[in-house]
């Protein structure tokens, strides 16, 4: 089995650095960090064991890789515009895509984009950081439940899964839509509302109304997941979310990295669409509207701004 | 006819002010501002001609002060908890008292404090500010609609309505419900969410993701208005005053003034009882049920800040 990386970052190089750790054939795409790790390897700091990967295959371009049996891509979905690209130079027939990112709907858009590809959602639950070049800070977890989408080699799933296994990493296989809404049930109700309000998951729900607000918005996704098929959810998953969220240390969601850092916030998948998947499905989410919208005008005013800024030298 | 101010900030210092430079017997209750106002009188800078009220009748405690034909409250409602001492003192069986305060709702409660008590609503259109002690800045507008609740002597509202305008004031008189409700279709989309996004009306009507927020609130609370018998509120007004509001300058409205300062905000009659009252009239505010979340968070956490700090010396 070979394997590709697309986006060598703090799930990327986590993932794909365990599977180099255990001897797999894996070759990383890289952008800034290309000359740092092709000079010094990739460094996984990990709760669950230290190592480097000396001499990793890098590329600079995709155009310079193999192709693949597998690739999993660890882009932000905001990033999602460049797979058709990135991806066609390591595709055959019977390559594999795993879309480990967050959100609801990536799939079927991707799907759009490479007619035919056989596709598959990777769902991560692991606290990772890149922290440097290279250099990736692993703190807990890990585990990644893939979801099939359109792959009809179920074998290679079976085979991927055993792969991770063998690489030290807890893997499951599961629904492609029920993967996606369990984890949105997580996603829609933090990321959003600790970006807009400026504050980590353990502030929030240490309010009272912090906590309701984030029960009101997780009744809304579980809700939203069973009209849409994803009727496998379990009732008490949200109760157990904040559970977890509560025994968590400070948590800063990847919404509020990227919205604290100006960056492009990944609302479309982890709002729109699955706002609009579930009104199609004839369910309102009119408590989540609200998210969506004011990340939007978060977005929105901050180009504004910096349109009306010269560029700092 | 004598009249009470209780409160003389930018809005009791501003009407009073006017009453009181027109000849009127105006006596101004103060807290912080008493002895400066007491050695150099009260200054209203405004747009419509600048006044000084040399020794006005100023006093420390309500208890000093006479019974009054019109008693006008213009504290904000987070201290209304305090009305009931400070309104005994100037009441006769025949006083009206006009409560000049922002949200909907506030009439029943204090009518239940004060039961019997002759009350109106006061609604004001004005842009003004206090800048100093005494010192009020009037920059634009300064009509008000005043909303009978349960004042039987209708002669006395007539009497205030003509007394206010030869003091140079557009006073108009209206249904209660549905002036309170038609300040509302301004006061909720607009306090809210300039207050948790941290933004200036314009910087929010700007983006278009912050007028459709703008717009979908509205909507909502124009239904509510409806729902809760204010039935003659026209259709447009929301299209009026979102065209009024593109042409007014940078302005932060009063609740994000006080969230920026760390001041108590006037959650509960802006948001808690109106979204109540409308539940209660089988409307669903659920747009605007997150936008209370939100700022009783944001009062959650302050709280939660300020206790695990020690106080500043």
């Amino acid at each position: 089995m070979r394997y590709a990386i697309i986006g060598t970052g703090a799930i990327g190089g986590f993932y794909g650095g365990k599977l180099a750790r255990a001897g797999f054939d894996v070759h990383f795409l890289l952008h800034s960090d290309y000359d740092y790790v092709r000079s010094n390897g990739l460094r996984v700091d990990s709760c669950d064991g230290s190592f480097v990967i000396n001499h990793p295959n890098v590329y600079i371009s995709a155009d310079a890789m193999p192709q693949c049996d597998v690739v999993l891509v660890a882009l932000k979905t905001t990033a999602n515009g460049l797979l058709p690209r990135l991806l066609r130079p390591l595709l055959t027939d019977g390559t594999l895509v795993v879309l480990i990112q967050n959100g609801v709907g990536v799939e079927a858009d991707v799907e759009a984009a490479l007619p035919g590809v056989q596709l598959a959602a990777g769902l991560a639950y692991v606290c990772s950081t890149k922290v440097g070049p290279g250099h990736i800070d692993h703190t807990s977890n890990g585990r990644i439940t893939i979801g099939n989408y359109s792959c009809r080699d179920t074998a290679l799933i079976d085979t991927l899964l055993a792969d991770l296994g063998s690489a030290g990493i807890r893997a499951k296989a599961a629904d492609c839509a029920e993967a996606r809404w369990q984890k949105a049930v997580w996603n829609m109700p933090f990321n959003g509302p600790c970006s807009v309000l400026g504050q980590t998951t353990d502030r929030v729900l240490s309010s009272p109304a912090g906590e309701r607000l984030v029960r009101a918005l997780m009744g809304e996704v579980i809700g939203a997941a069973r009209a849409c098929g994803a009727t496998g959810l379990d009732g008490s998953v949200g109760e157990r979310m904040i559970e977890m969220t509560r025994n968590m240390p400070p948590y800063s969601p990847s919404m509020k990295v990227d919205c604290d850092l100006g960056r492009p916030m990944e609302i479309e998948y982890l709002y729109t669409k699955p706002i609009a998947m579930a009104r199609e499905a004839g369910y309102a989410m009119p408590h989540m509207e609200v998210i969506e919208m004011q990340l939007r005008a978060i977005e929105d005013m901050r180009r504004a701004g910096a349109a009306a800024q010269p560029e700092q030298g």
